[in-house]
């Protein structure tokens, strides 16, 4: 397929070599122009502006950091809503409101440009593999015609409901997460200062309601008190807004994400928002002088 | 080995069993006498007491509700503490006060019987298909000269520590089991407000960071908004009050810990108590009105 991608970061970069990899023909484009080279040489076109990328793409996918980017890229000024043939079908992949998602679909929608929302979830790894979760929300017929894209991309693709739904999923994904490594990092505060043999620990809970991913392999961190990447709490705090945004407007209380991005502020004060998110950890510790 | 075992409740009776499968020669005793008879009938023999239970055991076995229940067997009036030999070995295997259990073996300690603190996971069905997780504190040799014993009721089976280390893990379980548990009913709830397929939301974010057993097999209540047993409520909340305890005494702030027992007060209050612990999600659906 004929397929434009716009954002060349951590993410976008390895997922548009994947879609080169599985024969599509690709064209590029990124705001800072000297991104798009690795991925041109490796075989893709490059376009001047998200406008020109969208000319004659049958897909054209956005992967970028934060709401007003994905506005501004899709339906602003020399954006793929003034190139894109009636048709297309416009995919972003970037976590950003569910929505600002619904609003940029109405637009796109009245050029006869179909919108699906696919967040990613996975990590750099994930992408640099093939082997993404993704989820997406539109009609379900466009989501067919780009399942070959996906399929390049990511190894868990689901549909999960109508334009937005993608975003609410990652938004849930995010929630969950925020409680889950909580609790971990509660119960791992405790163990510690009760000087337990920790490792013994995690094997002794890990197999039962208590088991996770996130203890299996987020736990160690906590332990050692260091935090490799992994997901940057910045990167998970800018998420969890986004998710505290859906909810207010649903009306949804969610008290413990609300806490965690709190405990995720403070740690980006003091210099901490780039190690992995296990790291809210830290401030379960330091209240335990541990 | 000769094993007296004490409490014929949901947990004990199926434990006892296995113990008589193994080969043991296993005596039995509960306060409520009828219910002892399923085990007198598969060859246990029965005690009038926990000092007659304890007369001649090599192995001293507990599982009952509370830390007064088990500072009465142990250390009360026609308790262990009178009939055990010294060089015999008790085991709580309860769940109870970390500190509590120090205290019990301390006394016992005074006329040389060694305790090892062994409470468990895994449910009546774990109980009875000898399948439990089995979380041990206490002295090396005893954990070694009793692992027969353990071995006919769980299949993990860990030391993690001195003397109380064992309650503290099961603590640990359950203080994560809150956060987990809270992450999936507030996700749960953010999705359900806005209309989307759960089952595929769960399967999408199943499979990355957000994944948990608690989420496999779980949020299939929250979601039907049904709590079928499962673990009780009411059991979790007093796990839960025991961890805060501890950790009160540590000096361990626990702050999601603190707020789910609050909210399971809650449930219990209105007639929830008997419920699976997964019900939390009720306080979480009923807020945002779903």
């Amino acid at each position: 397929m004929k397929i434009a991608f716009i954002g060349m970061g951590t993410m976008g970069k390895p997922m548009a070599l994947n879609l080169l990899k599985a024969g599509h023909q690709v064209t590029v484009h990124n705001r800072t122009r000297e991104r798009e080279e690795t991925v041109v040489e490796a075989g893709a076109a490059r376009a001047n502006s998200p406008l020109e990328a969208a000319k004659g793409a049958e897909i054209i996918i956005t992967c970028v950091s934060d709401s007003p980017d994905v506005e501004a890229i899709m339906v602003g000024e020399n954006g793929v809503i003034e190139g894109a043939e009636s048709g297309a079908i416009a995919i972003d992949m970037s976590t950003i409101s569910p929505s600002v998602t619904r609003q940029i679909a109405a637009k796109l929608g009245d050029r006869g440009i179909v919108m699906l929302d696919a967040p990613i979830s996975g990590g750099s790894e994930g992408a640099q593999k093939g082997t993404l979760s993704i989820m997406v929300g539109g009609e379900v017929s466009a989501f067919q015609k780009a399942y070959p894209a996906f399929e390049a991309m990511g190894k868990t693709i689901t549909h999960v409901g109508a334009i937005g739904s993608g975003q609410i999923t990652k938004a849930i994904n995010q929630v969950i997460i925020a409680g889950t490594y909580w609790g971990i990092a509660e119960g791992m505060a405790l163990g510690l200062k009760a000087g337990l043999d920790m490792e013994k620990v995690v094997q002794a809970v890990g197999g039962g309601a208590a088991g996770s991913w996130g203890l299996t392999n987020r736990s160690d961190n906590m332990i050692q008190n260091e935090y490799p990447l992994g997901f940057r709490v910045k990167f998970h705090r800018k998420d969890l807004n986004i998710a505290l945004e859906a909810a207010r407007e649903l009306g949804v209380p969610l008290p413990i994400a609300a806490f965690v991005e709190q405990v995720e502020t403070g740690l980006m004060t003091r210099g901490y928002g780039d190690e992995d998110v296990s790291n809210i950890a830290r401030a379960v510790r330091e209240q335990a002088d541990i």
